[in-house]
């Protein structure tokens, strides 16, 4: 969606290892927005985008205007039931069909051999691995790692919304991953003990209201597993982060 | 589908005719048939089909296993808003669901340059139309004109479904087209009165229950247009059939 950070950018160099030709899309998409979202005060910069972009060798962007992802009349919705309902898609209603419909066009704008989308949109992945499988698009769908500033707050577009003491207030996320992370390593794998883990650091910061902390599994979200997920809002912003317990953080 | 008639040959020729290629999918989409419909029963006959489409010249049979088409944990729908949900959508919930989805994957697994379908099932073409053009895919989507026998029944896999009394019956569908295009070539525009055309030829057959019968856009399937539409039960079977009024028939 543009508003390029370091995160997005370790996707492309993550493809130029891969690929002979690197296609990056900047759309801040509507479809994926609900009606009290921030789709308005998304950050845009697609001229510092196509710069970043340049700088790091990509072929070709491809920044459409909206009536060419959805013309006149468009009326086709593409939806992943179950992964896309729960968690993200429940507390977003409407938000993972926004995001299977757009990736879908622009799978077949571009038609790559492999498309990269950053664990951070931890669900988003497990949404898109469903999608390019089920419609056999013969897509390899390559996930990420997160990119975290050197406190550990995840990068973010929208962490450009956040006052100084909305960004302290932040870093309770990562503080929460770190505390479940290291119940996990102490033996831990109880899933309620875990999630318990996560909750009891939410509580301890006053400007954060969560709307889920959960260990499921990485592929399904719905049968326990080791990732660590969480939404919260923090003020207006809303942000997200996950983790893998068990692995370094 | 399969069951191959010479409706479904004349595409094969038609694209033979435009393309360096030609491929054809064989597949009993389970996903377009609702709970009560008449998806077990359904006609197959792979030798039979696959004789009469090296007799034309094909160059690639697609018959996919239904895992193939649907791999487990599969959750991805496809649905085209509007005309997806109308008419043949209204009275057979999820029909067009089943075949946005199913003719996505086709799409893919195939990725065409032109892709032909029969007029004999015009609200399907109006949905792929959309849909092919909403998703990007570049397809070039060619209806072609429906094949009838010498007494005027629209080809159809299911025709073989009807027996005597009904097979004579059915034909109230080709009358109740006929007596509208008649009207229609004698001046009438009405929409209603078209439509009481077609409803006037319909109740003449006792064996005959109508669904709908309407006068429609070809495009869009709403505003109203010169494209008569019927839908029929026939004892156990349903049959479609249309006519853009003002054309021979």
């Amino acid at each position: 969606m543009g508003a390029l950070h370091a995160g997005h950018l370790s996707l492309v160099d993550a493809s130029r290892a891969e690929n002979s030709r690197t296609v990056v899309s900047i759309f801040v998409n509507p479809l994926q927005f609900g009606p009290q979202e921030d789709f308005e005060r998304y950050p845009r910069d697609l001229e510092g985008d196509l710069a970043a972009l340049a700088g790091h060798g990509v072929d070709a962007a491809f920044a459409p205007r909206r009536e060419e992802v959805y013309p006149p009349g468009d009326a086709t919705r593409v939806r992943v039931e179950g992964i896309g309902e729960i968690l993200e898609g429940a507390f977003r209603p409407g938000h993972f069909e926004g995001v299977a419909t757009v990736v879908s066009k622009l799978f077949w704008a571009v038609r790559p051999d492999r498309a990269y989308f950053g664990r951070k949109d931890a669900q988003q992945v497990a949404v898109i691995v469903r999608m390019a499988a089920d419609l056999g698009t013969g897509i390899e769908v390559r996930a990420c790692p997160i990119v975290r500033e050197p406190d550990g707050l995840a990068l973010s577009s929208r962490n450009r919304y956040l006052d100084a003491a909305h960004r302290t207030s932040a870093l309770v996320l990562y503080r929460a991953l770190r505390r479940a992370n290291d119940a996990y390593l102490a033996g831990t794998r109880d899933p309620s003990a875990l999630r318990e883990a996560l909750a009891a650091e939410l509580v301890t910061e006053s400007l954060v209201v969560p709307d889920y902390a959960e260990v499921v599994d990485p592929d399904d979200f719905t049968k326990p597993g080791r990732l660590a997920v969480l939404a919260v809002s923090v003020g207006d912003t809303r942000l997200i982060d996950n983790h893998l317990l068990g692995e370094p953080l």
